[in-house]
């Protein structure tokens, strides 16, 4: 059962309102009865108004973490990481979603910055401009983008995909396509540098694409008429809506096209045929972001002091 | 761009305080200008410092949404809905995540109830008890959970088990096992009291477990010794978890047992074989929780009010 206000008053020997301005207008009271007050409260664990004391301390012991797609299993267990990495410093994580929109990216970082202290971004939408912009507002974190002057955790996705490619190459695929992620993602634009670079193959560049198996299955057409013979696909959704879309037309894979996927989500290890992915380290950049924010917040660093004892102090007169 | 406190001033032709003050402070502003510099921030699409408006109004523009389990394919949808029925009416929508865990679910509740206007609960792990007391201090809606009082949203899961049982009955099993779901959960519970009522079936019942692939797994070992044939699992993971497990073992699905899922997500869908399900209306329900919700909050209904003019009224003396 929660603490309340009440049960602190009661057990500090005061008034619901002095515990009241306690937290809320602390140079209001004594600093006697303050300090009581305090140590009762922290020991029987109660939580002052959250919104209240953010008025007075500018903290809401609250986060935010913004993704493009909830339902893309990329995503959950970035947040599982990130709300256990929060949680064990004292934070309560806040999830939204902005359904790949830039626009309502942007307008989720300012629901969020009076309601939370700091916000993980992941996998933006928005340009570096808008981002810059929302910068000024609140301390964030970024999540596969990079950014001058903001903290940011990438995963290295370019040598992923150019190990994917050396695979196809080494099964003796010659002629292959990228199907390419939508087009404000930093994440497709270093697979789409990384395959440039890999010798040997002839890559077809099919995109901008949705990150979704719809976004998948509508280059399905394509992908069978390019004379393809594998396939890299921006991450295991779209994999796995190509895959499917080809098995439909006739096209079998492994065994016409070979279909390689980014993430190794849940969903491309229960796919039939069990999905060839690039692994993305998407719990530990979760729970990195969250840590890098939490510091980044902590604006002072608290330096200790020590006492030097020269010759300019004794004991006071009359003491032997 | 989002239009700052300076673009209203400058189209209202007043200082910037004075915009401040018409949000945070509307009575130290004399009506006309209020009512100017409302026109104005309406006209630009303004939205004030919501912490600072919550204090004056009460009001945050937000919705909170918790739920069991994020990775769990069965929320998403959901999500996304309640999240699409909140921007339809101008909310935003933050989730958070409790693990399963009902005291997080509390805290949870409290950390939401400051920096949102009310709370859609999905699923709660907490007693009843625990949830009265919450529903004190901010507005909420439960989903799958039945509590007096409460605004609610329920999905007939109890008429799917009676079918599920029912299709296994039809197929000639006998002896058949539930796996039930996690102690706290109202789902499990009714599912539980349905096929108690199904004739013809001599139904074993295991549990409570994990409502996760890891809970699935765990009873393989007593699925594959209690010569059961058939299996109605607490949600669509259990029963992939189970499936995986039974197959690790030699136990063939649908060969050796058949199991039936609950959920209808799309790692059910994506799974071979392709899982037999009861179809829960998840986004529906998200919508609707929204909606009651929102119903919910505005706590005064206005009615039209009209002048009946009758002889207590005339033009003043001198005008003919």
């Amino acid at each position: 059962m929660a603490v309340t206000i009440r049960d602190v008053a009661h057990a500090s020997g005061v008034h619901v309102s002095t515990v009241s301005r306690t937290f809320s207008a602390p140079h209001m009271v004594n600093a006697e009865t303050r300090t009581r007050v305090l140590a009762v409260a922290e020991k029987l664990g109660y939580r002052p108004n959250r919104a209240a004391r953010a008025l007075t301390t500018g903290r809401t012991g609250n986060l935010g973490l913004i993704v493009a797609d909830l339902a893309n299993p990329f995503f959950p267990p970035l947040i599982k990481a990130a709300q256990a990495a929060a949680r064990g410093q004292d934070y309560h994580l806040f999830v939204a979603d902005t359904d790949e929109n830039p626009v309502e990216e942007q307008d989720l970082v300012q629901a969020f910055s009076k309601q939370v202290d700091g916000i993980v971004l992941c996998s933006p939408r928005s340009s570096n401009k808008a981002l810059e912009k929302l910068a000024e507002t609140i301390p964030f974190v970024l999540v596969n983008r990079r950014m001058r002057g903001v903290p940011t955790v990438v995963m290295d996705v370019a040598q992923g995909a150019r190990a994917a490619m050396g695979h196809l190459a080494g099964l003796g695929h010659r002629r292959v396509a990228l199907v390419a992620g939508p087009a404000g993602s930093w994440t497709s634009g270093e697979i789409r540098r990384a395959v440039a670079e890999v010798p040997g193959l002839d890559t077809l560049v099919i995109g901008p694409n949705a990150p979704t198996e719809e976004g998948g299955a509508a280059v399905a057409e394509r992908v069978a008429e390019a004379g393809v013979t594998g396939v890299l696909a921006y991450n295991d959704l779209v994999a796995i809506g190509l895959i499917e879309a080809l098995e439909e037309r006739g096209v079998s894979v492994p065994g016409d096209v070979s279909v390689i996927g980014v993430d190794d989500s849940v969903t491309g290890r229960l796919h039939r045929p069990k999905l060839t992915t690039v692994a993305m380290p998407a719990a530990d950049a979760g729970r990195m972001a969250v840590d890098l924010l939490i510091k980044s917040m902590s604006a002072a660093t608290v330096l200790e002091t020590h006492l030097v004892v020269r010759e300019s102090t004794a004991p006071p007169k009359g003491i032997p």
